[in-house]
């Protein structure tokens, strides 16, 4: 996606989409006439794609075609690194609040989007409509931060706490984790 | 990997693995019976494989038995938050430095591990054999850094900065990008 975002202005034949992902041409060619019939629009012509007539397919298709609210849990280094994503442009996110257990935290922290003490969250979560929360808090404190979130009604949890969280099902969890990012990355030096 | 990590004295049949990863036991089977059989281990058996047995094979396999030293690259709030990593026993990486190129900074922040300006990245790079660098600099400055990084010999970069790095293809880059992981979490929330 990010690949079509900066190539919005130029026709992508399958060929360069597959130089620049490494997947398959005919893999791509495939996955893209099924969106096309799946969705009516027609993205593609002999000169290749059109990123700006594709990007809104693919998005729909994936359901990231609605903007959703996120809120960043845990102010400590980590956490308050990330509160400057209140002033990017995100197309399909938006930060629109901070949270810490520590008041003076909440209180003297410079932040381009409103912060709370932790205890605020229930309310603060359903008056904004919050579906997305970063979890930054450490790793002994993550798992009981993630279940009053998921009692908050939280609808899904980016993981920065090096912790596997146990969660219901119907809660998704990304996590980012140093080490699997250290991994991925050794596996592509070995090649 | 990290499943087989917790799991370390249960036996694991490939449908508990199914269960854990989502992957089909079909593949499972088939991809640990090549892996044994390219290296001459038997880690199953008719009660599961042996997870402590099954973790050295499937390592070695994709490269992760030697253990990598790192650097973190920028000690702004985000990169002085992974400074702590260099208090974590991880068993195939070593954080054991950290660069910034203000001095000040490098001078009182508090760190397991040693801390130099940025002008020293040369020659502590290559006096410790650093592999890997974590990039934690403001995104104006990460491909200037980046350049530096490749010009000292390191092997390979954990880009946190939101810009895509242009570098020679055998220098191998993951990236780390919060819209990415968000993106990620928002197609499984659509499911």
């Amino acid at each position: 996606m990010r690949i079509l975002e900066q190539a919005k202005d130029e026709a992508l034949s399958s060929a360069k989409i597959e130089a620049l992902t490494g997947w398959s041409s005919h893999t791509i060619r495939k996955d893209i006439s099924w969106l096309e019939d799946s969705d009516g629009a027609a993205a593609g012509s002999s000169a290749g794609y059109d990123p700006s007539a594709l990007l809104p397919v693919i998005k729909k298709a994936l359901g990231l075609d609605k903007r959703r609210k996120f809120c960043i849990v845990g102010l400590g280094r980590l956490g308050s690194a990330y509160l400057n994503l209140g002033t990017v442009d995100f197309e399909e996110f938006e930060l629109c609040a901070g949270f810490d257990s520590n008041v003076n935290r909440t209180e003297i922290l410079p932040s381009p989007v409103p912060l709370f003490p932790a205890f605020k969250m229930n309310d603060v979560i359903s008056r904004f409509s919050i579906e997305i929360a970063l979890l930054c808090v450490p790793p002994e404190a993550a798992q009981t931060a993630a279940e009053k979130l998921a009692a908050a009604g939280i609808k899904g949890i980016v993981n920065y706490a090096p912790v596997a969280l146990k969660l219901p099902p119907e809660l998704p969890v990304q996590n980012v984790f140093v080490v699997d990012e250290l991994r991925a990355l050794a596996v592509k030096m070995n090649k």
